[in-house]
Order: structure tokens, then C-alpha cells, then sequence
């Protein structure tokens, strides 16, 4: 049987697992990507849990390669390059490094760029040539696909959209220094800054009044929505406009058939789609009203970021017979 | 000798001629487009012109078809659709029309567009996959290329950067109504609109303080500034600032190599060139910064957009021998 190995490398946890011809991921395991700031040992360990996958898989198993997804990863340079969540700093020549473990094809990318790929493949894109994924977590992801292919850039970083400026320089700093930068609306961490924007701008009572920062969670927010909080209200009918008017201006771009969205900020469901929705839909150009869907990723939630990865492969087979 | 007819269709001037292998534009003929409201004489006119081009051109030619740029043009459709500065209302099917007056391959496409497929075969794009044209006349026009392809979105209405909102909703309007949109500020009448906001905001003495709106040229404010009035100086230093924020964002999406600029606005030359250049590096991301281009089009102004429409016949023939 042919197999891909999947792996999705996070700031804080690595999830692998073996990913077959129709995307279902067998068998996953988890670990703590920080217990390993020594790049040599993460390695090791990246190919400790391969052998172990392939091990417990039961089944006689043909591994045609290796698919990475990766923060501030670049496809055409098989590296991760500066990135502000993971230990290992500067230019990480991570493709070469575990060819040198592991003798097989092996890719990395930007990890929303995996998602849309693992879209394309397995998921609610299989017959779309032009699409975005917008994956919303601690920060704002983008994997764009046009004319069928995945848009890599000149030199693999195209989609750096969360640091695409939406005021003018003027506005809330991103991780990377970006003023007015789109992360810092609209990403799980936008909407808790916005908790805390709407409390400085209101005066109206709410349970969020009690809570800090530090101590704030998506689903709290959720929950007081639910409940009618109105700076809960407030809060997300303000992220929906900003994240509204951003998919326009993006709509304008390379004019996608659908965004598909998928991250932590997804599972707010109704509270973040339903004004998102009615917003974007009034802000589109005339020309591309009606003609554009907002979808929720259809994947499995935990294993979608290592099918995703393993598409990287899989993409490469598609066409054969098995 | 392979031929192939071009023509460029604007609100005031169509302008079509015949162009080689080489992209060199041989003859050309124009005509004003506003003296034909009714479609079918338009169409009848250019027949009429083509007839008169390939007789003129002294040699024997093979016509490989027809190429069409235009405003509001959608390829995938064949179609202009809505076009505010044209006479012809809704949803034109300018090929399909033609094609009955003339046998031949006939396309048409948005003329930024075509424009950006006019570099890629016979302009400074020549070895390029990823760039982004940038048209800069009345309004501001977007044709972007990647992974050596143009995009055309969904159904053909990609790139229409002019009316990306820079502000959260606040700010300018464009002719289609977009409150913050681009090419409210990013323009050759963006420019002339910058003018009038300077003198509102500050007191400084100018030669446009004796100017009215509709008597203020692009030429006027080169001269301005060349003259060190500083109403066109600030007016300059404006327009490059917003215009350098938009680069960097796009630069987010594609990443692309280099961004080709053409139209009325880059005749200014270093007024508006320089300091572009210098707050588009600023702006940009550290993982873009040294990597994207700024370079103005060698093409031949008068006939580069003919050639660009040509382009979209040629580009088929391209890797046949003749």
C-alpha cells in the first residue's frame, strides 16, 4: 500500500502521521516541538517517529516521500527562514537535513499553502482552479491557488497576507512589526485584542471586565456571545468587517471561486460567519458580487495540517494508477 | 509572413495595428471609439480598419487572429461588461460579435492584462514567472502573472487592484463607488485629487492656487515640481506613499519579482519614482526586502498596448517555428 508521511510542524507541538491516496490519515502521534531547540535532535526524532508509524501500521507499506508543512517555510528553497515561533533561528536548511536521516522525496511549505493543497486533493476544493484557504490561528495564514496551481512567488513566500497593511500605517502592531497589519485583527489573537479594544472604548458592563488578557480564550468569547455580552457582540461584528473588507480586496486579486477557512477563530461558527458573510457580501465590487463563497474546511480538524503536508506528495501521484 | 491584428480599445481612442514575431507594431491606424455608440458599426469600423491595415502593410501576411484589450473585458466570458467609460452598456459580447464579421482566433482580455502578456513576450518580462504590471492612467489597472501564467481569476475578472480599499472604508471614492479604493489616490487623476487635498490642508503659497481642477494636467504638476513648488512636491511624496503601501501589500500575496509600471502618471519620472522607491523598501516585509523590483516598462508607449493585445494570439504561436 502507498503512504505519505504527513508532518506538521507547530511552535508548540510536531504531529505526523501516514496519509493515504484519499487523505486519511492512519495512525498520528504527537510531540512537544520545544523539548527539541537542538535541530540535529528534532531530526532524529522527526525520523525515530516515521519508523515507529510505519511500524505500528500492521500492513507492508510503500512510503512514496516525505511532505512538511512549516511556518515561514520556502518551497523553492526547501527551508524555514526566520521564523518568530520556532527555536531554531535563521535560515534552516530543513528539506537537506532530513534527506540526509531519511533518502526520499521529500517537500516543505508554508503551512497554509499545505492546507490549500490538502484542500485541492482531499477536501472541499477537489474541482476548483481558483481559491484562497485562510487559516485562522494565533496568526492570519493564506494558501492561494490560481489557474489550478499553488501561487509559491518568486521565491516561495508569496501569501504572507496577515502583514498585508489595511490602514494606511496606521494601526495595531503585528508580531513582525507591521502597522495595521491584518494578524492583528483578525486571527484568534485579533479578536482578544479587540476584547480588550472594546473595553477602552465602552463603558458597558461585561463579563470580560473581570477576566485579563492573559487568562482570555476563544471559546470565553464564544460562550458570552451566546449569552449576549455586548462587547462580545461588539468584538466580533468589528473582526467580521475588517476580515470582510480584507477577503474583498483579496477577491479583487486573483478573483477565487471560494475562501475556505479553517483555524481556531472558525470555531466561534455563527458569531464570526454570519456578519463576516453579510459584510463581504456588501463590500465586493459589483462584478464579483454573488460569485464568491465563504466555506468552512470540510477536514478533519486534528489531522487536516498533516494531510495537507502529505498532499505536498501526493500531488506528484495523483495522475498515476496504483 | 505571420501577422496578427491588435487592437486596443480605450474610452476616447481605439487603436489597432499589426504585429510580428518580434512584438514590432507595423503601421497603425486610430480612430475615436466615442464616434461609434452604436456596437454593430463599431465592429463594422473594425473590420473595416483591418482590411485597410493589411492592405496598406505592401507584403503578402498571414493573419493568426485577433487580440483585444479593453477595459472591463473578461477573457474566459469574451466579453466587456459594464465598462463606465464606454458607450455600449451591460454585458457586451464583443468576440462572439466579431467573430461573425471576421473568421478568425479572436480574444480579448482586461488591458492591464494584456499589457502584462505583452512584456512577457516581447517586453522586459521576457524571463520572468512571477511580476505584476501596473497601469497608471485614469484609473489604475493590475495584470499579474504567476508561476508564468496570468491570472484571470474564476471568470475572468481578476485584477482589479484600482478598487482595493487602503482605509477600513474611510477615504476617497472611485468611479465605481469604493470609499478608500486605490486608484482614488494611485492615478494620473489620483495625483490632480492630491493636488486640491494639499492646498486644503496647508496654506502654502503655488502656482495651482490659480488652477482649477478641470484645467490641471499630469504635465503641470512635473513642471511644478520641477520648479520646486512645494504643493506638487508634497503632492508627489503623498501618492508614492500610498502607492508604495499597495506594492508591498501585493508583494504579500505573490510575492512577485518585480512590478513593470506604465501609463500617463510614470511620465513624471523621478518626482513620483524616487520616493516610491524608497518607501516601498521601507514598507516591505524583511523577508521581501531587496528581492522585488521597481522598474518602468521599455515598451514604446504608443504601441504598447496594441502589442499587448496582439500578445494574446502570439502567445499561442509562440514555441512554433514559423
Amino acid at each position: 500500500m502507498d503512504i505519505v508521511i504527513g508532518i506538521d510542524i507547530g511552535g508548540t507541538q510536531t504531529k505526523m502521521g501516514l496519509v493515504d491516496q484519499n487523505g486519511e490519515c492512519h495512525d498520528k502521534i504527537i510531540f512537544r516541538t520545544k523539548d527539541y531547540p537542538d535541530l540535529d535532535k528534532y531530526l532524529d526524532k522527526i525520523k525515530e517517529t516515521s519508523e515507529e508509524l510505519i511500524k505500528n501500521f500492521g500492513k507492508p507499506v510503500n512510503v512514496l516521500g516525505c511532505g512538511i508543512g512549516a511556518p515561514n517555510a520556502s518551497s523553492k528553497n526547501g527551508t524555514i527562514e526566520n521564523a518568530s515561533n520556532l527555536a531554531w533561528k535563521g535560515s534552516v536548511p530543513l528539506v537537506e537535513k532530513l534527506k540526509q536521516r531519511m533518502d526520499m522525496p521529500t517537500r516543505i511549505m508554508n503551512d497554509a499553502s499545505a492546507a490549500a493543497l490538502g484542500e485541492m486533493l482531499f477536501g472541499c476544493a477537489k474541482n476548483m482552479t481558483d481559491f484562497i484557504v485562510i487559516t485562522l490561528g494565533t496568526g492570519f495564514g493564506a494558501g492561494i491557488v490560481a489557474n489550478g496551481r499553488l501561487i509559491d512567488g518568486f521565491d516561495g513566500f508569496a501569501g504572507e497576507l496577515g502583514h498585508v497593511d489595511m490602514t494606511m500605517g496606521d494601526g495595531r502592531l503585528t508580531g513582525l512589526g507591521v502597522r495595521g497589519g491584518l494578524e492583528a485583527y483578525v486571527s484568534a489573537t485579533g479578536l482578544k485584542r479587540t476584547i480588550m479594544y472594546m473595553q477602552s472604548k465602552y463603558l458597558t458592563e461585561s463579563r470580560f471586565r473581570s477576566i485579563a488578557y492573559n487568562d482570555l480564550h476563544g471559546e470565553d468569547i464564544t460562550k458570552a456571545a451566546e449569552e449576549g455580552d455586548e462587547i462580545a457582540l461588539m468584538a466580533f461584528d468589528y473582526t467580521a468587517r475588517i476580515m470582510a473588507q480584507a477577503l474583498a480586496n483579496f477577491t479583487a486579486f486573483t478573483q477565487p471561486e471560494a475562501f475556505i477557512l479553517m483555524g481556531g477563530l472558525t470555531n466561534s461558527g455563527k458569531w464570526i460567519m454570519d456578519p463576516l458573510k453579510e459584510y463581504f457580501e456588501k463590500f465586493l465590487l459589483q462584478v464579483y458580487k454573488g460569485k464568491v463563497k465563504l466555506i468552512l474546511s470540510g477536514m478533519e480538524g486534528k489531522t487536516a495540517a498533516i494531510c495537507g503536508a502529505a498532499a505536498l506528495i501526493w500531488e506528484n501521484h495523483k495522475n498515476q494508477p496504483n
